[in-house]
């Protein structure tokens, strides 16, 4: 493990559209040296999440854009395999913010330990992390679900979507979801319990087939998707609905939002609310998030899925993979 | 006072885009006989407000449409003539929502005394009735204004942008009025404080002038108008902006929402909301409300202005009056 080689992947290019391999390049480094209050890190999972997207632009929005010629970072799980900090061990499983490396020298302070016996530590990118927590708190703080309420899942089949759609569940709702392929839908009924789920790509009427799934109308929309979708759902919406803005992937790769059916007046009519939201504007809560998210998976409440991918030289076409829907639950580059 | 001849404005066809005179119809019949329970009222003021307009397109929303022929009915504040219930007396001024009329005969239990010491009682349809009450439980409800911020206001000359204007000044809020005439932005800014105001009819860049007039960015932005007004407030919202939806009068003259740019994407990057409201969802707060505005208007932190057309027969006109900006502040109709 003393090899001082470290591969890191950065971002050649900001991408035009849908991001591709060429935007982004493998380069090697030496590992930076663990000074005093640091740990050397060995990188075993990665993370690849569609909000990226963003920061690969160029524009500030609630996170700062990544730097050109400079490293990708996101979610990372490793294993601690130097420390020259009181807080972690050699051994220790560790999650943080890292870049995409086979190794990362980082301040003890960017990390956060991971405890192996609760679950997989592939979970801290997952259902016990970012995703898992993007889920409880934007179904349950911005939702506010009432048992027998309908909610539906736009992106159902993804990280963010399986989790709130099965919270919904244990809240007691109607929950239909929305995805882009059979093996998805299938998945969602079958084996999360969801009590009906959509094929969009398969037909032509999103709204009449959302809409005979919704006899009782929408309560709550929680969307990863927007666009043409969300068009659909905007008139099933029921009085004092609740649409959580978790994400707008339709719209990640264009240059300025879309043009639509402006949504004010379905909102004013029934009185509804649209709201978006971040996770770390629950930043003071992470802790009671993955306390009743982990207790749930003990229960057997919650189910997760994971998409792997091997190799870090993979990782730029796991992330392009999130746009052509090829993910089922949370998308994983193992790296070591 | 005992004539049995009673003129009522009925709606004669459903109007397809701005509403025209020969929409509605003047006829004549006989006042209803006044039976235990109720009360016959003299209209004085009859209210026009753009939400009206809704009710004329034939389609459910949150309220039933107006029906073909039958009489359009209103906000009215009158005096009772003749009554046959012990909550009024003949003398009496009440508020209820009745027919356009010279006069109704009514269910005592669909009016509400006007106590005309506190204010002059054309104001239970303005400042102390259903547009007062809009601003305030929209502004303080759903925008929650914390002094220092920014708010700004479309409609902001018409009868709930004054108030919520003026109540956000209140609050310790800098306060941005749209409007569509000089006079009405002289009349915001130097009678009603507001900070600065934007004729949008004499400008080529909204976004441009607003951005100048909000330079710490927009926290709250209450809504009456929609359409390309909106475009322009949403990239300029801060983080956990609060966007209340009043009204969206570009938008009721229109079969089906016009088309803009989508506007998740401004409100998932800034964690903002955007709510939809009408009066009657704060039922049950009414009396805190008008408590409070009545309180505000007699310490002269409040006040209001009314656009006044004489007769019956021109309140089609002034509805119409409605659409074309040609009210400042509360538009009544002073029937008797």
């Amino acid at each position: 493990m003393n090899t001082k080689r470290n591969r890191v992947i950065i971002l050649a290019k900001r991408p035009n559209g849908i991001p591709k391999e060429e935007d982004f390049r493998l380069i090697e480094t030496d590992i930076k040296e663990c000074k005093e209050g640091m740990v050397l890190v060995k990188t075993l999972y990665l993370s690849v999440d569609p909000y990226m997207r963003g920061r690969m632009s160029g524009i500030k929005t609630y996170i700062s854009p990544y730097e050109l010629e400079k490293p990708i970072t996101g979610g990372v799980v490793g294993e601690v395999i130097e420390s020259k900090s009181s807080d972690f061990r050699v051994g220790d499983f560790v999650v943080g913010n890292l870049n995409w490396s086979d190794f990362n020298t980082v301040d003890s302070r960017e990390l956060r330990k991971v405890d192996p016996d609760i679950a997989p530590i592939s979970t801290a990118l997952g259902i016990l992390g970012m995703p898992g927590l993007t889920a409880y708190f934007g179904l349950l703080d911005i939702g506010k679900p009432v048992q027998g309420e309908t909610v539906v899942i736009s992106g159902a089949a993804g990280a963010v979507g399986t989790v709130a759609g099965q919270i919904a569940k244990i809240k007691g709702c109607r929950v239909i979801g929305i995805a882009g392929s059979d093996k998805k839908t299938d998945y969602l009924v079958k084996e999360l319990g969801f009590d009906a789920a959509v094929n969009y790509k398969k037909i032509s009427d999103i709204k009449k087939e959302i809409k005979n799934n919704c006899p009782n109308g929408v309560d709550i929309y929680f969307d990863n998707v927007g666009g043409e979708i969300s068009d659909a759902v905007m008139p099933l919406l029921n009085y004092k609905a609740r649409i959580i803005l978790c994400g707008q992937i339709s719209q990640y790769n264009m240059d300025k939002p879309d043009i639509g059916p402006r949504v004010q007046t379905y909102l004013l009519i029934k009185s509804a609310m649209m709201k978006g939201f971040i996770v770390m504007d629950y930043a003071d809560r992470y802790e009671e998030g993955i306390k009743q998210l982990a207790q749930w998976l003990s229960e057997k409440k919650l189910k997760y899925i994971e998409s792997i991918v091997n190799g870090l030289e993979n990782a730029p076409k796991a992330f392009i993979g999130l746009f052509k829907g090829e993910n089922l639950g949370k998308q994983l580059v193992k790296v070591s």
